[in-house]
């Protein structure tokens, strides 16, 4: 048996998120369905994290387990015409026998595109949240190293989490014009349900006025999710990248 | 009567392209329709020029007459909700009473994409075409020169084309990196039926080797269409820029 990763980037636009649901199209049962057609036999995959309904990955890994001997960088090729035009193979490795793709990862990049258009890009109306009221940078700016760091983020989390332990670690968010767009990037050691979502609703209630800056500290206190802002929509949001230590491969 | 100038940005996916045709989607009639339901009255549009099925525009321009007294600034709110999301009206401009988007227009801009990853890139699949085998960017760059300036441009025409005078300038066709993309620019005068998808084809036909740089000048002599490479697909095309003399505001 060989155990293999993959980089799977998908437009999640027209999927019930990653994670396998009985009869809904997910990218794991996508996944799951090309594999098997290619080995003649179930291949379950696991990925690094669910990501939500509409979220997208550039940087998505799964790792799965397979009797066959194809070579890893044969792999991306192999499954193209197996899988939707939206969901892409983009890289593939040999990993250890040990390896998980959930357990072994060490950190996670989200972006979250925001276009500030007064009318939508069209090109980007599946992948950016448009916002067309102002929004002051400055106080965003102030916002965001009071995210960053470690801290309890229960305010920051959607209930129905079964998660127990809420503590995460933020290293950076990144914030960036580009044309019209406002780019988040957010790089952490992991992210509860929903917590770039709320920290984007959030960031964009205080760039508009509602929440204070200097109120952020409160609210990651509290622990309290309806002192946080709202949830950004699911669209704007990219898993662009998962890390784990060097040591994985085979 | 106003007469009004519409920058239009559209994702020509799913359309039968610019050109109305009696029941298939077009931006053309989608625009008339939207327009005909705020007037209650029947309102033609004149594009600048068609773009064919799947070819996508980011700066179209089309003009209309209008008793209704919204101030052109206005126009692109107004209209939002009238318009299916990939079509969107960018901006507004009250122009002279004898200006025509077709007639008038003196330049054109051009985008055209090629993806050159090994697989392609999920989140440009409709906007980008994909070539993953190799193309030699040098080969491509001594070929440019050959295309700019002023030609009869018959052999990169598809046939079926009822304008007579072919001839044509290219002020400039530019080429440029964007990570693993390949974009081409073509700004002239105008472009005749096909034309710019036909001047990738055989762009791309030089990078890998197919037809010889030096060739280009025997092909437009020959005004033979069978000399010219293939036309590339429509999906990578998108209409940048339609230019007109400053004289044409109200």
């Amino acid at each position: 048996m060989q155990k293999i990763a993959f980089i799977v980037s998908y437009d999640g636009t027209n999927y019930y998120g990653f994670q396998r649901q009985s009869e809904l199209p997910t990218i794991q049962s996508e996944l799951e369905r090309a594999l098997s057609e290619i080995a003649q036999e179930p291949i379950a995959v696991v990925g690094s994290g669910r990501t939500d309904a509409g979220v997208h990955a550039y940087g998505q890994v799964v790792h799965f387990q397979t009797r066959l001997k194809i070579p890893a960088e044969k792999w991306p090729l192999a499954i193209k015409n197996y899988l939707p035009e939206d969901i892409v193979v983009r890289a593939a490795y040999q990993v250890k026998s040990q390896f998980h793709a959930r357990y072994d990862a060490v950190g996670k990049i989200y972006q979250y595109r925001i276009d500030r258009g007064l009318v939508p890009n069209v090109f980007q109306r599946r992948y950016a949240y448009h916002v067309p009221y102002p929004i002051d940078l400055n106080l965003i700016g102030q916002a965001i190293p009071y995210l960053e760091g470690t801290h309890d983020f229960t305010a920051f989390c959607a209930s129905g989490s079964a998660v127990e332990n809420h503590v995460r670690t933020i290293y950076r968010i990144g914030m960036r014009e580009e044309e019209e767009q406002l780019l988040f990037t957010f790089h952490g050691n992991g992210f509860l349900y929903n917590m770039v979502r709320i920290m984007v609703g959030t960031l964009i209630a205080v760039g508009n006025g509602k929440i204070p800056a200097e109120e952020i500290p409160r609210i990651l206190a509290s622990k309290d999710r309806n002192l946080a802002g709202p949830t950004a929509p699911a669209h704007g949001l990219t898993l662009m990248k998962v890390e784990y230590p060097m040591s994985i491969f085979a």
